[in-house]
């Protein structure tokens, strides 16, 4: 959904179906009702995983909802498995790629089932685009996906229109359960009058519970209401509750607030985009200051391309402190800063690009052919 | 559903969801903005079929929405298929078969595909039987719908939990110019509060339009509320105006008001019922005055076993006039036209039973293996 151009009360709008204004993360966490992960949370998970990812160190993804519980089932060899999606109306930013990098990590640490879940429906039912073209995007969104390269036979992606029979009656006993009306205004569905768009947000309530031990859902905070209402029915449909873990939105190299959006392209990275396509954005988008004046006050999470490398590009903690200080302290100017984003990201989307080519064809092994693939396909979940 | 208590101003309730109090069907069929069978459109169809079928003779599929335009359709060599379907929540009774008999009878005349759509998941979320036992009712009633002989190659029956992925992308489509709010009302889901149910009635006005041509959809006249509001949608979607032709509700033994209802079993015919058990409801729910006295005034079309001679057991036009005018001039008292309907009765069910065993082994050209079937089933449709 394209955002709208109002805002609400807070500034901001955050649910499953938009995203925009200047986002008050901490306000939000406590409207959904969820925890911050802190040093503590690391601490404990890093028992299991060693050192901690760079997004849960750089605080990027930093919130979540029953990550204990996972933690306690996971060391009393009740195992979990992880669910992860995306809704396939654009090509992939560079923003899109967080809940898919989080969700390798995690399959990788504890060895388990993920699955991926392209809402097709959803994204047919809320742009203009036709059944068609979201269906190349899904195609092509799922090259992205497997470029990552997770475990060919505990890796199972599909799309709501593909998988919608193995799933719909599960789905059928959930939406039972759901009250419409208390849940649209948390699905941002307020004003919705289409019966479908009132439907497709079930099936993602589906996934989380087509295993039986607990599932965690690493996406946006923004889809954290699904997770929530579902939490909320668990008990009365004998499932296990859910557990998330969740991303702030990488924002454009327009501005801070909001996210980055693939149908507003102003200061989007395309995970296609070419070295001159990405100098070209750095160029209209980014800060140019030549001069650093040695009294100003520059705070680096003010500055997009920082960020960059602060959430994503530079995974080396000691580099980045070392920017950050010379950032701060106006020994490096924006120009400088650019071209280290620029170096790194060109080398980013040039590994991914590289990896989306060799690997696509592992895509059927994820969507038809691998051990879990299999095992789902021929699954009615009940 | 099970219906509920209370009536509405009128008197009755009918829509897609439900159908209780008594019935005034020229008010309804009004309310709907269906037309009469009128013997003028009788005489129009005979040019096509010869004789009307006894349902159309005798008044008891009586209303219809475009059958003129299936019929000039077919002239001009168009062409047109026939929908109808059933809610598998239980076992069959006698008012069920009423359009497939007349489905059966339009695929004879006029030799053109017929689909047969079982809403287990409108059974599912609409009543406390779980999935599994709807789908045994779908098994079930598919083998009562197969007693019927339909043609192996142009008949294909599914249940919506089965073939909704082939129907999804087309839903979706439809769907979207579906106005919820507005449609609810007539849809009996004013106060609805589940996803899934807002979403089931789209999956039935998709199969309306899964061909080119125009279809003519055989159903009660309950049901004629989803091809309304589909008309009005219909130029906004390329689709063409489909058509219906509805039949009223065949009462219960045990009174002249609502429908014969599988869930509420007072003087309900099942299919599967044996000479016994019609002998015991016959004995609990129809009256049996011995004497007649010469001056009552008796209208035949308050006695529920003239009425089943009438609209489905006697076929012979000049027999049931006979029974009718005896009736009127109190010659039979109700001893003998109970025993009547008894007769009749028991040798069709008798015939229905024989014919569902014989005949159990084509439900799989139906579902899977013959043409229509074969090829609906290769088919998602766009």
């Amino acid at each position: 959904m394209v955002p709208k151009q109002c805002e609400t009360m807070n500034g901001y709008t955050v649910n499953p179906r938009d995203v925009y204004g200047t986002l008050d993360y901490n306000n939000i966490a406590k409207e959904f009702g969820v925890q911050s992960i802190t040093p503590y949370t690391l601490k404990t998970l890093s028992k299991f995983t060693g050192e901690p990812h760079l997004f849960l160190r750089r605080n990027l993804v930093s919130f979540h909802r029953n990550l204990d519980l996972i933690l306690s089932d996971y060391k009393a060899r009740k195992g979990f498995f992880l669910v992860t999606g995306r809704g396939p109306s654009n090509h992939m930013h560079l923003g899109h790629l967080i809940p898919f990098i989080m969700s390798k990590w995690l399959q990788d640490k504890f060895n388990v089932n993920l699955y991926i879940q392209l809402s097709d429906d959803e994204k047919f039912l809320n742009t203009t685009k036709s059944i068609e073209e979201i269906r190349n995007y899904s195609k092509n969104n799922m090259a992205d996906i497997a470029a990552l390269d997770f475990d060919k036979d505990k890796t199972f992606i599909f799309s709501d229109t593909d998988y919608i029979k193995n799933l719909y009656p599960l789905s059928l006993k959930i939406s039972k359960k759901i009250d419409m009306y208390k849940s649209r205004k948390s699905f941002g569905l307020d004003s919705c009058k289409n019966p479908a768009t009132n439907f497709y947000p079930i099936l993602q309530m589906t996934t989380p519970v087509i295993e039986n031990c607990r599932s965690l859902n690493v996406v946006g905070l923004d889809q954290d209401p699904y997770y929530k209402v579902q939490n909320e029915i668990a008990d009365s449909l004998g499932h296990k509750k859910v557990a998330t873990i969740l991303n702030k939105f990488l924002p454009s190299l327009s501005g801070t607030s909001g996210k980055m959006n693939a149908s507003t392209p102003e200061g989007t990275i395309y995970l296609s985009d070419t070295k001159d396509q990405i100098t070209k954005t750095v160029k209209k988008y980014l800060p140019n200051k030549i001069k650093c004046h040695k009294n100003d006050f520059r705070d680096p999470f003010n500055n997009m391309a920082f960020l960059m490398l602060y959430y994503i590009l530079e995974e080396n903690d000691n580099e980045i402190k070392t920017i950050q200080d010379q950032y701060v302290r106006n020994e490096i100017n924006d120009s400088y800063i650019n071209q280290l984003f620029l170096e790194k990201i060109t080398k980013f989307l040039e590994t991914h690009q590289s990896n989306k080519e060799r690997m696509s064809e592992f895509v059927d092994s994820y969507t038809n052919s691998g051990n879990l693939a299999m095992k789902m396909r021929s699954k009615i979940h009940m």
